[in-house]
């Protein structure tokens, strides 16, 4: 079976926005065993988009199309698939008021065009789009067949899960239900993980494994199943699933999509204790990252950005000389403690560049934790990369270190 | 003149990279006035790379492709090329000689693959890459012509730059330096933005005038000239933009590739004024961006996160009742100034949601600024979207805001 994707917009081939649908999309139909060979991008016109959907069928089993189905005139994409098929577009009277119901719901007028919306080619099915305007359709055109679903990311996604990928691989004879499980790991490069699981990612079938790199968000480990019901594929994922947590152990810091931070915080809460930051090659980085889970503050208390020297000495009460070092460290997250009130301190201090400090050289960072009741420790590392990357990898390698500390903790 | 894009690399299928490098390609292509009317990717396959070179070379009079022309035995572009025009690869000296010097600088040993990337179909250019080991190309296939340029966004972009797109407007008899100057606007939307220059847009030919949407980095006004010259060019784009400039007043806050912290941190520094930060809603996102700008020692102190209110109340010396209003924001200000001893004093107090605060509403924010010997100042706005947007929001227009103030003073 093999699927390829067609991006409808000339706003991508203008370079106005980033086409993130068909990367995405590939990345779906290789999770499930399905090849992707071509994507391409046309603009708004339809000449060249039904050229493009013919060739691409031709080559192809199935050919997802994304965009163009909008309540715009240049929306085209159904007008394109109705003269591919050789028949009309007809209105479909559920499909109006499905959207003249999500209108009133919304208490605005909905204007005339977004009528265009509830044309649909003869013979050709429609997609359902439970969260926006735009039905996607399924046409058959001989044994091949073309989706259409909405350039919008979070409705494309939807409806690719939901509807598109069950339909390719039902008619590739595949057990139709796909459920998958992302293993987040920080600490390991891809290679490294790659060979302490080589055993399981040798004898791969069902589940499949794969490794997605996310820079500063560390490597994912995905697993991926396909089954004919939730609950056969979901049986398939865990003692695949516990395989693996068993060999990665503490390298896994959270799962689909929970982050770093949120991780971080879950433990805090669970323990009842609050948190105070001190930064300074960062500057702020830590506690905005902190602060981006909502609800954060019931655990976070603040965090000083010591940028100078003296803002260290007279706010965090740092007397160390040398200001990126371990002692500093450590008298900063002190210092957070104490002056955010806060029951554990963090602190990161290093030389982000693009100049060394103090003779010590750029990507030197130190890292501190205040524990309640526990003597502060403090631990360096040399991180690589420019100014940005260096302090980016500091927050989230700070985070952490926190975790895996209280994971530790009795 | 049209132009289209072949972006070459199993990777992009799979969605483990995303493509932006046709997305840039396409963008600057429509800046110079050259068609662009189909992208396409592909996986490193050497068969299916000709069947669409050859394909897209039928539709178009150039075809630009990126990736593929690495040092490894998937990289075969090279081939693809000779393929396409029925010649042999030919090892270029002169080629050989760059690759081993550019090892030779890095002080490592050449693995000999990396000689692959001296070789070149026969009566094919090369195009010169001083940044990087593998040389572009550029063959003639009747009357039209393919470029290869590297999948490295950097080596990539230089080389458009300097070669395919200067190559392509001499081939279309333009001139063949092309300028271009970004006017980063914050303040006004786009189409108040258009209705502001309406006049110059309508008459715009050369140079060309476009809205280029940038996110929470506002938007870009872009001028783009071509001409015989450098300087020729230049002195296109100069009255246009003083035009502009007169127009839009204190929306522009930088030009080209300075942002609105440097912005910012220039001004400051330009007064010898030293600045310090107090945030809420943000945590830190205000901190980190100054912070992210080299040099910013000179003049940022730090910033106080002062997430819980009794840190508002503690570190900063908030006495406010309500901490999201004005009187609060001016005492964060004040506070600033004050704890992290700075000329300058900055805050931001609001509500990030996803509840509402004191009953006040989600995005509710209000921005105080503390400059030395004056009465303190705030505003508020109710800024719209989601906790990362208004979080987001509510940094660049503070910054902004400083900004506009600093250059009101005498």
């Amino acid at each position: 079976m093999r699927a390829d994707v067609l991006a409808i917009g000339t706003e991508l081939l203008l370079g106005q926005i980033v086409d993130t649908n068909s990367s995405w999309i590939g990345e779906q139909l290789a999770a499930v065993g399905i090849d992707t060979m071509e994507h391409r991008k046309v603009g708004d016109n339809l000449g060249r988009m039904v050229a493009a959907m013919r060739a691409m069928l031709d080559a192809a089993d199935a050919v997802v199309v994304c965009g163009g189905i909008g309540p715009t005139q240049d929306d085209v994409t159904r007008d394109a698939i109705a003269e591919l098929m050789g028949v009309e577009l007809e209105r479909r009277e559920e499909l109006v008021e499905h959207i003249a119901s999500l209108f009133g719901t919304r208490g605005r007028d909905m204007p005339q065009n977004n009528l265009r919306q509830a044309d649909v080619p003869r013979g050709a099915d429609v997609i359902p789009n439970p969260i926006g305007t735009a039905p996607g359709i399924r046409a058959e055109i001989g044994a091949k067949v073309i989706y259409a679903v909405p350039g919008v990311p979070y409705e494309m996604q939807l409806m690719v899960k939901e509807h598109v990928l069950p339909d390719l691989l039902a008619r590739s004879g595949e057990a139709a239900v796909i459920v998958s499980r992302s293993l987040k790991t920080w600490g390991a490069s891809e290679s490294g993980l790659a060979e302490m699981i080589a055993d399981e990612v040798e004898m791969q079938v069902n589940p499949t494994i794969a490794f997605l790199a996310r820079g500063i968000e560390g490597i994912v480990v995905r697993l991926t199943a396909k089954a004919g019901t939730t609950e056969a594929a979901w049986a398939l994922i865990e003692p695949a699933e516990a395989r693996l947590r068993e060999i990665l152990g503490d390298l896994v810091f959270a799962v689909d999509d929970e982050t770093m931070e949120h991780a971080v915080l879950t433990r805090l809460e669970a323990r009842g204790w609050s948190l105070g930051v001190a930064e300074s090659l960062t500057g702020g980085l830590i506690g905005a990252r902190i602060a981006n889970v909502p609800g954060a503050s019931r655990t976070f208390r603040g965090s000083v950005a010591s940028y100078a020297t003296e803002v260290k000495r007279s706010v965090l009460g740092v007397t160390a000389e040398q200001v990126v070092g371990k002692e500093s460290a450590g008298q900063m997250a002190q210092g957070a403690q104490r002056v955010l009130d806060a029951d554990v301190g963090i602190a990161a201090t290093g030389v982000a560049g693009p100049d060394e400090q103090d003779g010590q050289p750029v990507g030197t960072v130190w890292f501190a934790l205040a524990l309640p009741g526990l003597p502060v420790e403090a631990v360096s590392t040399r991180l690589p990369g420019d100014r940005e990357r260096i302090r980016q990898f500091s927050t989230i390698s700070l985070l952490n270190i926190l975790r895996m500390r209280l994971d530790a903790l009795p």
